[in-house]
């Protein structure tokens, strides 16, 4: 795919023919109208073009004018009906110009973030508040534990919304200010990440309300939330927070083999169009299937170059342990936000936290 | 099921074993943490339960206070982190009572649209605005023809966001315009829909811009812009418009017989649990493969009890034609709004549009 100010999809086409649904997608993505209908010039110009083909995939190519209107038209795009057909799944992008998609992408990125928590070379750790059913008190606690330890992020479980037993304010109040106080008293650079797992018309408000309570990043549900939502967050100059992607409902856009769009491309390409610094997803060996193939993919592009796109962290977690860092840091290598949430409960927390913290320095 | 003020899901297990998966998934959905070192209420309490298993199929219900947050809460726990799960797919739900839940559901629903359009018995009618490229002008000029010939719903092709070729306001204001118009001559009661795939700050805030400039019911993408987002609009009071949901980016939850969610517990209700009066989705026999066994699963759960919820109208599209409106109201009877948007244009507009309304008259 050369350069262009057209967006270039790749589609990997399974059990259909390919030509055919080339001319399907094409028109599907754009005018949604009998082709031979349209006028002579929406034909050449609004619908898509077919610019590449091999045996079981297409490339279509789209015009900077029909993606006009930000980031959720890009995704109605790339995506949006053609979600619906079967066997069809995105297997490559080539963006157009910067100019031409007006996004700003991550505002921290891997530099930005290493600069923040003053780490320039190890590997950054995260973790997560856990069992829903503490109290905002016990979270908070268990939160101070962490951050004296030396982890960087300690997000809340991305399940903590509003529930009774550590209501949404209380909990950001009390985990805000207890890693504050251990910042304090280690001059760390520990930052608190509530999660914005909250009613649509609140989500930029409790952002707001979130870092004037002492938070120091967010977690985001951009398959609940919606990616755009995400991106207006990262993009809050008032706000100017880091930003944490989590999969939550986007799993089905991506554990198929012959249908959705591949994992580096939802989870590190899209995350980083919306904004994402840190991309979580489950890395292999844990609680989930994803292959060490698909973890680096997402390694992978949360790294590659795409025009002014600052690079983001990939966050690999869901079900890691202190055991298996070595392991991690050699496939993700150093540019990574470890995650480990529950395993860090087997036994001592702090011991554990600070085993963490000892493992990714002696590897740096 | 019995009647309880938990939330119970029934999850189809393919290829894998149903006792582990569902063991997986009722620690995965709320406490994600090793359930041997959580507290013993909290196992007990917080943990979802295991309430039923046949050979293929688990039912795990969650607890009142696990939901609590609103909409973007029950989603995930309904299927957030299990959508990375393979084999899985949600298959049926029975709700908690409706205050548990806190959603009003669609504010129209099947009679208030009946009534809003002055259509007490038939069949309702909805078309799209096409083809991207043409002019606000000239996109207005279609919804006075279509509004003249008697059609109810005449909304924005989805994919129109803020393109060069017809921006968003200006689209908005003409074709309100011509809609009113034509009302005005006809004495009918036609409802000109802008499309909603707007930057998510800005959703509400367009509702009501188009509102003020005469939109008389609102097109979401909660696939793009999130279920609650939608939500959202539907509750607003001030606004108190018809929302119609459009399936662009959720084919990925559905399409897949062994992942996802079911066909109609996403389009027929989710789509109500987030307030659709309106739920689109690709008929069978147009350009997608949905069986019509799929079809009358969407057509059934717009019309199921659930509590206080209004029931919807499933809106059948995606390459329907006049030709076949008998066959259709012949799967989805009168409570529908059924959906032809491009064949129309083959041939004479206006005739094309008159026969629809005739089609739907001498039916009912």
């Amino acid at each position: 795919m050369n350069a262009t100010d057209r967006l270039h999809v790749r589609y990997r086409v399974t059990g259909r023919d390919a030509d055919e649904v080339a001319e399907a997608i094409r028109v599907e993505q754009t005018i949604e109208f009998p082709a031979d209908l349209a006028a002579p010039w929406i034909q050449e110009e609004i619908v898509g073009r077919v610019e590449d083909r091999d045996t079981d995939s297409v490339v279509v190519s789209y015009a900077p004018g029909v993606l006009a209107g930000g980031l959720t038209q890009l995704l109605n795009v790339l995506w949006g009906n053609v979600s619906i057909f079967e066997g069809v799944r995105v297997v490559d992008v080539r963006l157009p110009d910067d100019d031409v998609l007006g996004l700003r992408g991550p505002r921290f990125g891997v530099a930005g973030m290493r600069e923040l928590l003053a780490a320039p070379r190890r590997a950054l750790l995260a973790t997560a508040l856990k069992p829903m059913g503490s109290s905002a008190a016990e979270l908070a606690e268990v939160a101070r534990t962490l951050a004296v330890a030396g982890l960087d992020i300690i997000k809340d479980d991305h399940s903590l919304g509003d529930q009774p037993w550590a209501p949404w304010r209380e909990r950001v109040a009390r985990c805000a200010e207890a890693v504050r106080e251990a910042n304090s008293r280690t001059g760390g650079r520990a930052l608190y990440m509530p999660s914005l797992n909250v009613p649509a018309p609140e989500v930029q408000e409790r952002a707001h309300e979130a870092k004037a309570l002492g938070a120091g990043a967010l977690l985001v549900l951009p398959g609940i939330s919606g990616f755009d939502a995400m991106r207006a967050l990262a993009d809050d100059d008032e706000l100017a927070l880091p930003v944490m992607s989590h999969p939550s409902m986007l799993g089905s856009h991506i554990v198929s083999a012959s249908q959705g769009i591949a994992h580096g491309l939802l989870l590190g390409l899209v995350n980083r169009l919306a904004g994402a610094d840190l991309c979580v997803f489950p890395s292999h060996g844990g609680r989930f299937a994803f292959s060490p193939e698909q973890c680096a993919e997402i390694r992978d592009e949360c790294a590659a170059p795409r025009g002014r796109l600052a690079p983001a962290l990939p966050a690999p977690g869901g079900g890691m342990t202190v055991e298996r860092l070595p392991e991690l840091l050699d496939l993700y290598g150093r540019d990574v936000a470890l995650l480990v949430g529950g395993a860090l409960h087997r036994g001592d927390l702090a011991t554990n936290a600070a085993r963490m913290r000892e493992a990714v320095e002696s590897a740096a």
